[in-house]
């Protein structure tokens, strides 16, 4: 049986799917299904997400996923009948790819996210090449309206800096997007553009399997460069709408199916393959899962004979480090403590890489003897990524996926907008990245109402499974790391820049919400970072006409997972919130008459005018505080 | 007086208001000062705001502002006292452009976002023109680190794509960013880049005035490209940290700023300019009025002699349009319930211009016989983005403050994540601008995870000055327009995928929440957007047992700004909420345990099953409020 029969009857298997979901997106299946078939059968070394030297694939045109899932399903990642549950509800095969399928590497769906992802990826395997030979390529298609992305220009600039050879970038240029032919909305020269950003550009008939993979085999030859192949398709191929934006989010019908299959004279089962196909998918994957164990035998060879790295790299891949960190009575900004602790940590979990979006020298997210990563040193622990939050962002994700490392990124509070979309993404994938935002009250920049948090807190607060943490000292710094090594899920971390005292404490830290010096007391003050010192004053103020005990909340998520005894300990007394934010989460615990909260955009000016014109000064809030309890009638 | 001096005196100048202020950005006022003030004294036609056929400046690497401040000052836009108060509080020179300012035409700080809001102004001016021959140049400052922003670079795409030759970028190539060389974030060759993208590239002496003033002069010339101007400058110039990233955020000393007076040969007056400087600026700013008159008097004999289009630009430029909406009781989407109402409104309001980001088939956010914009057809009111959500909401920005017409945007509701440091700024700086999202619920699509807002319509109702709706229907669609046009707010509209019945109500739509049908009922149930059918079935689901009032919430906001009266009338029984979303800011009505909210992301399925899935059925929720309502005693 010939392979163009094998793809089409990949292809077919494809539009069924759809056809059967009635969803999906049919076009970019015949666009790109030749060269996904190519790469599938005769490169990409990969049978299992367990084997840590497969190649990585990325579909970042995740609508594209039809096409890969009838791929994976030919070659025995699962069940061929898996097809018939595309989409539908508790199927294994969702509407866009997701990491809990097997050969599916990460989640993609929004544009641009996926080219950054693989990006991360490719970054992650020089590391880990440096470090202990882990030898793999990795691939991620495209096409035309995910390279319009920014988030994904972003991070292609970054592969050309660091000469990630080893990045093949897959480009299925149909010059179709959703809207209409690609001349609507794009006049770039791709070519130019790619080679500007110091990548091989190699051009490719997307259609001809053999020039297909002469194309990938030149690509992996790469000594020095990221590569592109551009790839030319047509969206839409071999139907009445080739060609055509119309054929992007068409279900074909099954009266055009046969259309097609006639056209291919293919004769295959519905929602199966023929016989023969299954046959040439068989021997094909045989063949590349020879080629893997070959890697991974010439990899495992490498260890035994290098006891020490082999040792190393389980450390490494089974995250088994820990960290001890002394207890430190300074006053200082929770932005600098970080800085402190993280290097405390940097010197026995060898495994940190800290990523900045040109930042670190204000956020002092830095690995000070970690050494600067570049094309020349893939041992250096900090990334430079420049001013690309999103990518920063998106890359972190990648980094994290590749596994074996615990990635740490850094901006202001501000620009975590920037990277919303991929924060969001680590959290539905759950990927323990720590994400550090500096500068994160009203009160910790003159530079204006542009670089000053008002609701970005709550705004990261709001992302399911994310935790987010504003400790008020070092301690509270260090127990967001434990947070980070135990739970393993992704957390932002949010931290001054104005300095702060350290506070002794007793117990419960650990639980997001805690008292600070309890006694016996008529009102509770939740407070967080900055805010906390403010909480301590008031208290001060109020004390000879009402007992306060001052709640430190370094992480509301954490809190809530605590049980109802605890947390109704902390919350049975009258509360009172201050957080320099939109506060919308303590709505929860006390009506929004007792919360503290910044209700407007922040302004240019010094902590101390701003703090006035807040009105977040101890004598303020007491003074408010009072006129409540009056009024409540709790003190009269 | 040589020109050069004026420009150091003006340099001078602004490094003591950055010492006078005890913060800024030292490092770029030297590296861009020559072009600035080449600019404004030899091209840049504007004296005031008010005057609508200036040019435009925007300076995206908004921390050199100290830089423009002194120019400014010098040639009259504001009193030059006012650099004494620079960074402080109270003070009209914040720490970041603000267009609070005269002379400021956007407001800038993050990265990235001037470029594309300058875009977004090229793109005004062209429909300007080709209505009313409305004529000027948009110039925009960017630097090394701005133009590795993903916002920009989508924007530079556009700017090439729609051929803006009266665009003319001016790069700050000073080869530094805050945390290094370049070549430690960039290896680009940012030339090929800008043709690769249709830009004319011209590269020049940044430090030289002659060399400057001939780049400008060529640029204007340009009559199908935008152009770059690639300033070669040095950071920090004539300093003892030239060429470093350590003069970037640097304050420079008295002795220090003494040292540069004495290596210009200055001698002027502490925070002022000299006699010479002034006489010189006056002069430069007098012949710049005297050229700005003159397109002025052109444009207004041109009026003069065209009464229609005279009387069309004063409806433009002071919205001079109404609309007058039937009512349809129609089963729909109110997705397309939009595409009805903004193509109705569309007849009558002529200055509509509608963007997209690559979605509007699947939006339906298109004005039908608006024609689409391009290089050819300036008349168009579509304009295609491409897939660049966050340059659209940047470009919208600077298409509102270009004045005279009324923007709408148009993509997902998840993607909104993607524009949020552009949606941000659009309230910061209070653009009209009404930006669409549709699929607004987890049961909207069956594209899986990533494609399913659940955090999203929060986190845009976090935005202070923000205006979120979520109609449930036409009426409310319409509503949201008359709010638009109304209180000229940016506001953002989630719109359902699912089809949705439209209901009969009498009064108080226009007051953000009311209730539907009214009578005398035990509990209320607050719900939006699609989750309003719902609460009318479980109205008649527990008819027998409880009374229910269902109010409909097209936005929080807007109730928010109603009477304390009207706001109890709607509270007062217990209230339970449903919305198919995070439901923070219900918080403030409700307790948790009564409000139906999504705690999780989504998943792949479809409708009916999700809806099982989550408890979102009439059933679930009506035995969950009668369990609530009998542990509340309320019934027994």
């Amino acid at each position: 049986m010939k392979e163009q029969d094998v793809a089409n009857e990949l292809k077919i298997l494809a539009l069924e799917s759809i056809n059967h979901a009635g969803s999906g997106h049919s076009g970019s299946v015949l666009s790109c299904g030749d060269i996904l078939y190519t790469l599938y059968t005769r490169h990409l070394l990969s049978s299992t997400l367990k084997n840590r030297l497969r190649d990585r694939f990325v579909l970042s045109n995740g609508h594209a996923c039809a096409m890969l899932y009838a791929i994976l399903a030919g070659l025995n990642y699962f069940d061929i009948k898996e097809m018939k549950n595309f989409i539908k509800y508790g199927g294994m095969l969702t509407g866009h790819p997701e990491i809990d399928i097997n050969g599916i590497d990460a989640d993609t769906g929004p544009l641009g996210q996926g080219v950054a992802n693989a990006v991360g990826m490719a970054i992650a395997e020089t590391i880990m090449y440096a470090r202990f030979k882990v030898d793999n390529y990795t691939y991620c298609m495209t096409g035309d309206g995910c390279l319009e992305e920014g988030v994904a220009l972003e991070a292609l600039s970054i592969a050309g800096l660091y000469r990630l050879n080893k990045f093949i970038l897959l480009y299925d240029k149909n010059d179709v997007t959703l809207d209409g032919k690609l001349t609507l909305s794009s006049a770039d020269d791709m070519a130019m553009k790619f080679r500007s950003m110091n990548f091989n550009v190699i051009e490719c008939d997307g259609h001809d399997i053999e020039k297909i993979d002469n194309a990938i085999t030149q690509a992996k030859k790469s000594v020095d460069k990221p590569t592109v192949i551009i790839f030319h398709t047509i969206i839409g191929k071999d139907t009445a709408l080739a060609g055509s934006n119309l054929s992007h989010g068409k279900v074909f019908d099954i009266k055009e199916i046969d259309e097609l299959k006639k056209r291919y004279n293919i004769n295959k089962p519905y929602m199966d393959l023929s016989i023969e196909a299954k046959a040439v998918l068989n021997q094909k994957h045989l063949k590349i899962i020879k080629m893997l164990d070959k890697r991974v035998d010439k990899f495992e060879n490498y260890m035994q004979n290098n006891d020490k790295i082999k040792k190393n790299y389980q450390k490494f891949i089974n995250n088994k480090f820990s960290f001890n960190i002394k207890h430190r009575d300074e006053i200082m900004s929770t932005r600098e403590a970080n800085g402190v602790v993280l290097n405390e940590i940097g010197k026995t979990v060898e495994n940190l890489i800290v990523l900045s979006a040109d930042l670190s020298s204000s956020t002092k997210v830095k690995i000070n003897d970690g050494g600067q990563y570049s094309c020349t040193n893939r041992f250096g622990k900090n990334i430079a990524l420049g001013v690309r939050e999103h990518a920063m962002g998106a890359i972190a994700n990648g980094l994290a996926l590749y596994g074996g490392l615990n990635v740490i990124t850094s901006t202001f509070l501000t620009f975590s907008n920037y990277m919303l979309p991929a924060i969001r993404m680590s959290a539905i994938m759950n990927l323990p990245i720590l994400f550090v935002f500096t500068h994160s009250s009203i009160f910790d920049t003159p530079d204006g109402i542009t670089h000053i948090p008002v609701e970005q807190l709550d705004q990261l607060r709001l992302i399911p499974h994310m935790i987010v943490s504003r400790p008020c000292d070092i301690e509270e710094c260090v127990e967001t790391y434990k947070w980070w090594f135990t739970l393993r899920r992704p957390i932002c971390m949010s931290l001054s820049r104005c300095n702060l005292p350290s506070f002794p404490r007793y117990e419960n830290m650990d639980k997001g919400a805690y008292v600070l010096n309890p006694y016996k007391a008529d009102i509770n003050i939740m407070a967080s970072g900055s805010e906390v010192c403010i909480a301590n004053e008031v208290k001060n103020v109020l004390k000879d006409k009402v007992k306060v005990n001052v709640i430190s909340v370094p992480s509301i998520e954490i809190f809530e997972m605590q049980d109802r005894v605890y947390k109704n300990k902390l919350l049975k007394n009258p509360l009172f919130v201050i957080e320099s934010s939109t506060c919308a989460k303590y709505l929860k615990y006390a009506p929004e008459e007792q919360i503290f909260s910044v209700k407007d955009f922040g302004r240019t000016g010094d902590e101390a005018s701003l703090k006035k014109h807040y009105g977040y000064t101890a004598e303020a809030i007491s003074k408010k505080i009072f006129k409540i309890l009056k009024k409540l009638k709790i003190f009269e």
